[in-house]
């Protein structure tokens, strides 16, 4: 069996057509959820499914899906997609690479008349960067969304998802039966870009995603005494910044000691109460963000973090909260589909590396209720969510072509 | 010589009178600089000095004099004073106390007739918590201010300090002329609270204030490289928060290694850019205040902390940049005011220590030009600048009386 190519004109053409969709002069592209950028998006993409005489469908959570042999509902189908929602000035290729290889992969299907055991589907899911909390299209199509969170949902200006969704013709509540069928997915793949350094440094095309990370979202509060930074002696301060700086400086240990090398964590967010040059700190507010690919490896991460700020809450006379923010389970991706990975990697003779996906993806949800698997390119720098997001054409086109054959051989 | 006592009830009233200027409820009290408050604390002064029967002067820095012997010119004189403008939101005693302290001294000396060798000064300097900057008033006497301070000094909201003078019929440039001949001055001294724990951990009534600290003040920023925390492994990581937090946690052993037991060192203010959960932080700026009463010590802590900071970052592939905010020489207090205290400390029979100033003051300022010395009275839990500003009768009227008899000794 002789490997597909893509279009490759044609691939090139569908990306540049999406980049100029939301674009705002020297700003990137604005296509958050239900805004005036996505709508276009939502536009063009159906426009192209249909102009590719492919079959157009939009669920329950308006995810947009083109379909290729979809007479036969019974038999368990191959669906690849991403999304092409953006954050705020965003790039030209987080998501909607995703998305128009898949249709791509589609159209040469068809065009080719590529024999296939079953339906495939190219997926443009709902608000994954999170306009109203993120990954909404693909946690309706997994019966993840739950009455309360479609009541809830607003966006940074308080904007209901209820209202936004009405706004472009949705019913929300159609969410709640969008899920799929069990078992009517053979496998779902997703091609992305890497959003980290990885490839990039190392000068590889393709990384084959072996485990998506979980995380653990804390907000922590320290709490001390603000004092006069001039009268106050040192040994007479319960400096809540200090705390924080010694747990900060903590972090490198810990996960050497409990994690594994793929453990990342991260304090983004610090916040000083009084926040003034001659007032010692009486509290700090800060995040605190642990991942790994394996559950029991968050939770000992997650315990020794606790174990280390108890210590030093002890020592220095602080008290101090966790507030849960977040907890996504980490998960592995599916052995069939990095078999077919790896075997259209082979194929192609390009370079590639097994890797771990540090960001969440569509896959993620979709792996609650299908095999599921991913294919990076590089990012240029590791750059991503923002106009510096880029990555060499010939790498892109790598990873089409992976993508094709890799849904071919699950379908075939 | 046996000493002489303050009318206790005197003073209470003027205390409890000044409690009630400017302030708002449940907010504390408000006397900024050239504000309402400030103005009508003004008025307040000038009307108790009438009544004294003291002679009242205003300089060309607004600031406030009561004047006892002042016909003879000639002969350096005795001041005592502070400051009756407050921060936002102040307690009663900062700044108050000094004033109406030295007030009822010369109200003593007039009444009782007390034999004084020169001329004796009650004063309220203007803007000594820094709505336009900072110990404005003094350093107008010292000869310090410059035409181009006057002509920039803004507050907060941008409001100019010869707007907020020539508002209150004040010509600000007169400022420049306000400097008094040299060694006109015997002697400067000044009642304060503490604004520290330490009179009240100890439960004394009196610090006998031997030096003023020096700071240093910087504002340093680190530049690192904003990522995704999700897909940046940490070794590929440029984390200017992780530098930050490393320099914060030797803080402690620095001030071991280089300071005195008088060093302290502190972190108020953290700025991390972009500050987001789950995006490692490319920028943190934040500011660090060190103080010492040895100014050879603030230089060697100074380049101690560089070296640290530039160790941190030249591992962790920072840049870095150091603001210098402001930079105070410390001061050591007259050993002849020194000794004028302490035999009057002895003479009353109060518990005392021996003590430096962490904040800053007016004497500091007044040092450049006359023989300096100050007087601490209690904080409750070191609290000031907050309605939490608190210290027992008995100690404000203890610190009263030294100041009283020191006041004598020192013009005796």
């Amino acid at each position: 069996m002789s490997e597909l190519k893509i279009n490759s004109q044609r691939l090139r053409k569908d990306l540049q057509a999406l980049s100029q969709i939301g674009l705002r002069h020297d700003h990137g592209i604005y296509r958050m959820a239900f805004s005036k950028g996505d709508l276009a998006g939502r536009d063009w993409f159906l426009q192209q499914i249909n102009d590719a005489g492919l079959t157009a469908h939009q669920d329950g959570a308006a995810n947009i899906c083109a379909r290729l042999g979809w007479d036969d509902y019974e038999t368990p189908n191959v669906i690849a997609g991403s999304h092409l929602d953006t954050v705020p000035g965003a790039g030209h290729l987080d998501g909607a690479l995703g998305v128009v290889a898949a249709l791509e992969a589609l159209r040469v299907f068809k065009e080719q008349n590529v024999a296939l055991t079953c339906p495939v589907e190219a997926i443009s899911f709902t608000d994954e960067e999170g306009r109203f909390g993120g990954l909404f299209g693909s946690q309706s199509m997994a019966g993840l969304v739950t009455p309360e969170y479609l009541h809830n949902a607003i966006d940074l200006e308080g904007y209901a998802l209820t209202t936004a969704m009405k706004d472009c013709g949705f019913n929300a509540l159609d969410a709640l039966h969008t899920q799929r069928r069990p078992g009517s997915i053979r496998a779902y793949v997703e091609l992305h870009i890497e959003q980290g350094p990885v490839l990039d440094r190392k000068a590889l095309a393709i990384g084959v995603v072996e485990a998506i990370t979980g995380l653990i979202k804390w907000e922590i509060t320290l709490n001390g005494t603000a004092n006069h930074a001039g009268t106050t002696p040192m040994d007479m301060r319960k400096d809540a910044f200090q705390g924080l700086a010694e747990f900060a400086s903590q972090i490198e240990r810990v996960l050497s000691e409990f994690g594994s090398p793929r453990s990342v964590a991260t304090v983004g967010t610090v916040a000083l109460t009084p926040g003034a040059a001659n007032v010692v700190p009486g509290q700090a507010v800060f995040s605190l963000e642990i991942r790994d690919t394996d559950q029991k490896i968050l939770d000992d991460l997650a315990d020794a973090f606790r174990r280390v700020l108890s210590a030093i809450a002890r020592r220095r006379d602080l008290m101090f909260e966790f507030n849960v923010l977040s907890r996504i389970e980490p998960v592995a991706c599916s052995p069939k589909i990095i078999d077919a990975i790896y075997e259209s990697v082979q194929a192609a003779d390009v370079r590639y590396t097994k890797l771990h996906s540090g960001a969440a993806h569509d896959a993620q949800i979709i792996a609650n209720i299908a095999p599921a698997g991913m294919i990076f390119v590089p990012s240029k720098d590791g750059r991503s969510h923002s106009t510096a997001e880029w990555t060499a054409w010939e790498d892109i086109e790598a990873g089409a072509n992976i993508l094709l054959n890799t849904m071919r051989r699950l379908a075939g």
